[in-house]
């Protein structure tokens, strides 16, 4: 940084993505701990900050390896020194995806353990063997199990037939995984959590009928953790915990000092019964779950809600402000807002003490 | 491009960002033609596609000028050489939108007409006379108008006092202008349209009562400029029409052909009632109308519907495809979806004939 750059929140453009570095750490460090009291393997999905500098803090913190959503995101935590990789997707290895990851495959380092990429029919494991030829002893798969999300995934009776197919097309099977998505409720997140457990447990013995070890069993979403079952699982794959965001605040399980990232915005018009500011869908990102009660929240002013979001203005109520007021938002969803932004403008007792790149922001594909 | 890139539909990664050039330009000549039928001036809403390639095509067809929502937005269009930009939007000048905006007043060239700026209060109207003085001929303001979207701008009557706070500020005020949002359900468009005209009429008129010539009356989005009404704008507005998307298509004002921006992706699992494809919410966004019958729409499959959309998936009912098939996707607002890519990939024929940047992607401050 340059003399000249601004030092205080007050001075920073706006709308400007904010990360808190002690809150971040703090969470990183609970979240790890957490996990190695009972014996969990953390796997953090790094979808949600996708940045190099916080991954490298997790792992620093005791993260076993790291979980990413395309392969574009592996290429760039690879390409930066990142060796225990699962993509949690189900790839489907067209040419262009059977290029790269084969690129993937031959470059990772000697020693390193397998790339590990998610599957969930019995096509997607015959692509991927053959996608994988001649390099299949750095690959290994994991089995989606669907565990009540019904996206992507597998029944765990059908979990077998997807292993066996697996098996004899050549790929190492390492095991089975789920996204307990349906978590994402104010009542869901311990009925999610045992609907993860038992499924898991399900398609771990279906796996074993066909003789296959799983030797991971990996869940977790952050609301989910708190409950996950460790005589089922062997791994935690949480993303937003690094954070935390607004639903997780309205879901009851963060409280707004544990928030990491905000957004900085001004107040530019005032009008009748509202205000507007300058933090829109195109910052903020419009997500939205069912029990939320607005487009984002404002930690210093828990009454305040965001009725409304376009592209470049928030409507709010229940708030009475000067024009030209700055503000502090905290995104509804923080994957989304992050992926937005080109930087993290990083903050200590709010002063900036740095930027840290969106390293893999876009890369999506 | 080398003669390794994809040439084809088929070759490209998933998810990627396609425009058809044929379409664009049509749509680019039929709103130009619009306009001047009617004698209006066309300033094309840019925060839509973000793009200097595609300005310059709205400029040579007739563009009387461009429309920003940022100043970082006017900085990358004034840098590539565009001269005549209104910034849309009530800014409000900080210490760094000062400094950003006088470079932006410095930079314009001997000859060109002022730049345009939003205000909807009088103490906006001094602060800008402030942050631009000594410069006060290089720039002018539009007053906003609230014509029932109910989001910045102030009434017609409120106009008055703003337009006077402004002059005797020294600043030049060139009129007023609205954004009839309101258009955006099937039933709206004609309606929202008779509010622009009504209450861009009434502010005139209140600008005119204390000495101010409205010379620009500004209105128009794309479901209103149809019916915008020409005895009482100057100029239309509309951002959308160059791609056209499933907002509008499932307002009846776009046929699939129309659609000129889409995003290839690749069915990647097969569940039950439903398929998975690979294009989420960090490429196609979660923007969804109250008359939106899902998260985007398919050309190919006009019965198929995107009944949830998280990051990387795609869940999509009424539609029966082997896993690995290609889909083409209509996003239900255009302007998110371009703001989450780098690139077009641009395709005449279905052949691939080139990639423009999203110059302005993220420039959102």
């Amino acid at each position: 940084m340059t003399a000249r750059e601004p030092v205080t929140l007050a001075d920073l453009p706006t709308p400007s993505l904010v990360l808190d570095e002690a809150r971040l750490d703090r969470n990183i460090v609970a979240m790890a701990a957490f996990a190695a009291e009972r014996g969990l393997a953390l796997r953090p999905h790094v979808k949600t900050h996708k940045s190099v500098e916080i991954a490298r803090r997790q792992v620093a913190a005791g993260a076993a390896g790291i979980t990413v959503a395309t392969i574009a995101e592996a290429e760039i935590f690879a390409g930066a020194g990142f060796t225990d990789i699962f993509i949690a997707y189900p790839l489907w290895l067209d040419a262009d995806k059977t290029a790269r990851l084969r690129r993937l495959l031959e470059a990772s380092p000697a020693g390193a353990g397998p790339l590990l990429i998610g599957i969930d029919s019995t096509e997607g494991a015959e692509r991927a063997a053959q996608a994988a030829a001649g390099l299949l002893d750095r690959l290994a798969v994991l089995v989606e199990v669907d565990s009540g999300h019904h996206r992507s995934g597998v029944t765990a009776a059908e979990a077998a037939a997807v292993a066996t197919a697996a098996t004899q097309a050549g790929l190492d099977v390492a095991g089975v995984f789920t996204f307990p998505g349906h978590s994402y409720t104010p009542e869901g997140r311990r009925a999610a959590a045992a609907d993860e457990a038992r499924e898991l447990a399900a398609a771990a013995l279906a796996l074993a009928g066909v003789g296959v070890t799983a030797r991971i069993v990996s869940g977790g979403s952050t609301p989910s953790a708190e409950f996950a079952d460790a005589s089922v699982l062997t791994e935690l794959r949480p993303g937003v915990y690094v954070f935390r965001d607004a639903q997780q605040w309205e879901l009851g399980m963060s409280a707004p000092d544990d928030i990491a990232l905000t957004v900085q915005a001004t107040v530019v018009s005032r009008r009748g019964d509202h205000l507007i500011a300058d933090a829109g869908s195109k910052v903020l990102g419009v997500d939205r779950g069912s029990f939320s009660t607005g487009f984002g929240r404002l930690p210093g002013h828990p009454e305040a809600r965001i009725t409304a979001l376009s592209e470049h203005h928030a409507t709010l109520t229940a708030l009475d402000l000067p024009a030209g007021s700055r503000i502090t938002v905290v995104p509804n969803h923080v994957c989304i807002a992050v992926n937005l932004a080109d930087e993290y403008v990083v903050v200590r007792g709010g002063t900036v003490v740095g930027r840290w790149p969106v390293d893999a922001r876009g890369a999506n594909t």
